[in-house]
Order: C-alpha cells, then sequence, then structure tokens
C-alpha cells in the first residue's frame, strides 16, 4: 500500500484561553481540516478542545496525546486518544509528531512545548503567544502569523521546504 | 458533534516472527480493520509491519508509537506516526492506548508490553506467546486464542464487557 | 578529579511482600551496602522499603526513581528521591541505571522490570519470582538465587564480568 | 532512620558556555557543595560538566539523569548516572527532581526545564539566561541573580520557604 501520508501539524496553547483566542484556535482546526492535514494536540480543553472542534467539523482526523491514564480524560472532539501516562514529558511527544506547530496563547507548558519544538528544529508558527529573548538579544525562532489563515499556510508551506525531521 | 469513537486494539510481538507468524499478525490486522477497530502498534517491523499491512489492505487506521525521532523508520503501512523520542519506554503507551492487546510471538520486549497490560487491567489475548508462572504457580491472565478470528473476537468481546480503564 | 564509581545494583519487586519476603530484601539491601554498592528501586513501599532499610541500617546509599510528582512518596529509606511524574514509565529508568538486577517476589509492574532489563542485556537475579516460557519452552535468562547473599554475590559477579550496558 | 534529607538542587544550562559562562557554572557547584546540597543535572557537558566538577572538588554529591542508554556518556564528575533512555524528554525529571532550580546560559533544551520547572511551581534562578515575556507583557518569573553565590543564596533560602513541591 504505502499511500501519501497526510501532513501532522500540532496545535497547541493553553486550557484558558479568551473567548477570542479560543475563536482562533477553532478556525485553525477547520483550516487544517480543509487542507487535509491531521491535527494533534495536548487532547485536553481550551486551545486543545477549540482547535479539535474546528477540525471536527470539517471532518478532519484528530489525535489527543494524553498526560494522564484516562482516555475519557479527552475532550469531545479527540477522535483518537493516546494515552501516555507520563504526565507533562508527554509534551514534547506532541510536538515530535508534528512537521509545524502552531501555537495560540498559552502559558508554561506551551513555552515547554515550543522550547521543545525549536530544540528539534520543528517549525513553530505563534498566534498571540510567547516572546523569547536569550541574554538580551531577542529570538525571532517563533514565525508569527497574524491571523489563522496565515498560521495554516506559514505551517504547511514549512513542511513541504524541510521534509519532516530529515536530519534525524 | 462528538461520534461514536472507534475502539483501538494493539498488536504487539516480535520484530523477526516466523513466516507462519507473520501470517497470523497480517489476519489480525485484517479482521480488526473488518471490525472497524483501530490497530495501535510499536510501528516497527515483524509482527507489527504485517498486523499494519493487514489493516491497511482492508481500509483500516494503523497508528505506530514509535520508539525513536524519525517518522520515517515507520513501517510503511502506518499511516499515522506518533513520534515519542523515548525509546523502549513507549511500550507501556502502546498498551495504555489500547481497550485491548493481542500478542503475538515476541521476545522480552512483547514481554514488558504484555506486563504492563496486566498492570493496568487491560485484557492480553495471546497468539502462540509467553506463558507465564510466579513462584510455582502458572498464572493465566493471558488469554489464549487458537487463531487470528478468535484473537479479536476476545479483544472486541472483553472491550465490550469492560468499559475501556474505567477505573483509572 | 573522577574517581571510582560505586556500583549501583537495582532491587525490584511488589508492594505487598510476605513478611518472610521483606527479610529477604532487607537483607539484600543490608549486604549491598556492605560491599559499597549503591541500591537503586522504584521508591516505593514493600519490598523496595525493606531493601531501602537495610541499605540504610548499613550506611549504604539508597536512590529511589519515583513514578509520581511528589518526593514525599518515597519510603523514609530513600535518601536521594528522583522525581520523575512518567507513571510506571519510569520502570525501564530503575532497571537502565543498574548494573545487575535483583528480583525479589513482585507482580505485574516487577514483571515489566524483569523483561525491560532482559531486553538491554541487564542481568537479573531472582528471588522467590516470576518463571517465564516463551512458546513452551522453559526461559532461564532470571538466575535463580537462593538466599540474599548469594543473590548480592551474584550480582556482583555479573557486573565484573561484562562492563555496565557496553554494547549500547 | 530517616535521616535528614539534603537538598537537591538542579544546575541546568548550555553544552556550549563561554568560558566566563563554565566559571559561574563551576562556582555554582562549588558553594551547592559547601552548603552540603546535592547537585542535579543533565549529566553532559558544558554548564553540566563544569558544575559537577566544582562541586565534586569540594566533596559534594552530583546526579547526572542521562538522556541516552549509556551511563559512560556521563561527564566525569557525575558520581551518580541515572540512565533514563527516554531522551530529552528527561528535561521535566531533572527540574522535577530539584527543590530549586539554577539557570545559566542555555539554549532550547534550558528553556524547556525553565518552562517545565516554572509550570511545576519549582523556583528557577537565572545566571545570564532566557528573558520571557508573554503576549507583550514581561514575565518576570525568572529570579534573577548577579553571581554564583547570590544565585546559591536564592535558590537554597527559596527551599526553605516553601517545601519542595508541597502542592502536589
Amino acid at each position: 500500500m504505502s499511500k501519501k501520508k497526510k501532513k501532522i501539524i500540532a496545535v497547541i496553547g493553553g486550557e484558558q484561553p479568551s473567548s477570542e483566542e479560543a475563536k482562533l484556535a477553532e478556525e485553525v482546526g477547520r483550516e487544517l481540516a480543509r487542507r487535509d492535514a491531521i491535527l494533534v494536540c495536548g487532547g485536553l480543553g481550551g486551545v486543545m478542545e477549540a482547535a479539535c472542534r474546528g477540525a471536527s467539523a470539517e471532518g478532519g482526523i484528530t489525535i489527543g496525546i494524553l498526560p494522564g491514564n484516562n482516555p475519557k480524560a479527552a475532550n469531545p472532539y479527540v477522535q483518537i486518544p493516546i494515552v501516555t501516562g507520563i504526565g507533562y514529558a508527554r509534551n514534547i511527544i506532541v510536538v515530535k509528531s508534528a512537521q509545524a506547530v502552531i501555537a495560540i496563547d498559552g502559558s508554561y507548558g506551551t513555552l515547554s512545548e515550543i522550547a521543545h519544538a525549536l530544540q528539534n528544529n520543528i517549525p513553530v508558527i505563534g498566534l498571540n503567544t510567547w516572546v523569547l529573548s536569550n541574554k538580551g538579544q531577542q529570538d525571532d525562532s517563533i514565525i508569527r502569523a497574524d491571523n489563522p489563515t496565515e498560521a495554516v499556510d506559514k505551517a504547511l508551506d514549512l513542511t513541504k521546504v524541510s521534509p519532516p525531521n530529515s536530519s534525524k
């Protein structure tokens, strides 16, 4: 068989987004599904749930990499719950399983995912999220997007340029 | 949305099965797909590849929980590679993500998966695999099956009786 | 500096040992400390606690690789708690951190540790624990010992013959 | 027994520090040992090695939580190598095992550790390291120190105020 694999894009972000941020996440999910990409996320609420709801509404596939032991902790729009039981060490799996990451809002958990992605050369597109500087110098590794469509455009474009994790 | 979730069944086993064992694995994969279950496995060769090949041939969904960092290490019949990077600590995720486990052949890695499943009260169905005894007494926790259809029957039946991981 | 490293030996086993098994574990801990080996374990109760108690009584060093997030979950004889938060995926870390493993009693968690150790070519010495057979043939990879001193003798001898994890 | 446990402090930072940063790390290690704290780190080179060298020179205990499978990958000043085999998912274990974290220099791996620590309410003291802002607002969660002694002072003071991970 070996049919063409779909692209997998991670959506990461906080569990308590503003209603505007939740709308951004839902629209990112919708747009990913329209472009036939699989959405992977941490499987819980907030940005993760909004993105899965959007993707599901458009018939997309949604995967939730859960920290705990109970598949029922997944938000109702996760179609495929992956039950890790490894707590927030699962954050690194969320980003490694994707060819690009879209970060929306988010607190320290999201920051750890951004850091793990950048460490692994997986592109990160940011919508209203963290800004980094190291030793007094701004770090521009997070690619900024102004809206959900631009975020998805950039994420999918970047997976074209560099084959997924090719060097590892 | 919240459409009915498909059942997820793990197929575990060795990377160097006999040709007969590979046939068993392929038929287990076919049968799981015919029954509309999602197949989850460790994503690599041998029993894992044979099972994914069978499931794919029948149009089923296949997930590979990979130990390493490269999604291209997945066998060609894995549609959704989950890239953990946590080595064989990923074994516990393979079984926790399933509502039942079918073990075919296998060496110590498979034995660790059987043990993790039993520790988590996830039913294990065995086709030509390990036999356990503890302090002189045989342990009959692995449910024996004589052929692939019986293995899949038992796996799907057991997910009916006890709701997936209900107590955790 | 680079002073000679002490040997690290894992003691694994159940949380509900019989009083006789707890005595075996305590004596194993004592003997490891007398031989100047570091004891590593899963950090919780039962066999783990008895072994740490024995080692501490003889002035030995004890390390507990904890599954949860709270260092206070360690038994009181753990001097160095390692807080993993990765649940029972930590089992593989317990055995990988040792040059040999002594298994006493134990249920499925212990079985998963035995399997992970054997998969990684780390010698396992068994005192009243699991017996394995694979496809009708007994697997004699677990080295049997009749008493704590013999178990510790064998564990330390095996770390001499094969340098720790040399092949990896 | 149950003798008073020593404090455990993590030192995190890059593998390619400047010579000045390596001196800071070594002095942090020395100072931790003088105050009878155990040093935990990722076990590899750069900041980690410098800190372990300093601690060892003063007779302190050093623990290295290694990403790979080979204990020999530890720097020569690690007395107790913990072999995780879970790759950079081990970062979260480094910080969770400590009551406070001192970050020196560092790239994205260090940033992931800072984020995991802050997510877990473990205080982070920074010496010449990352600066964070979230959505246009600077995040002052990283406590700044101007020199190694001040960093160690602050780390040990913070472990006094809040008992280790008490809320988890």
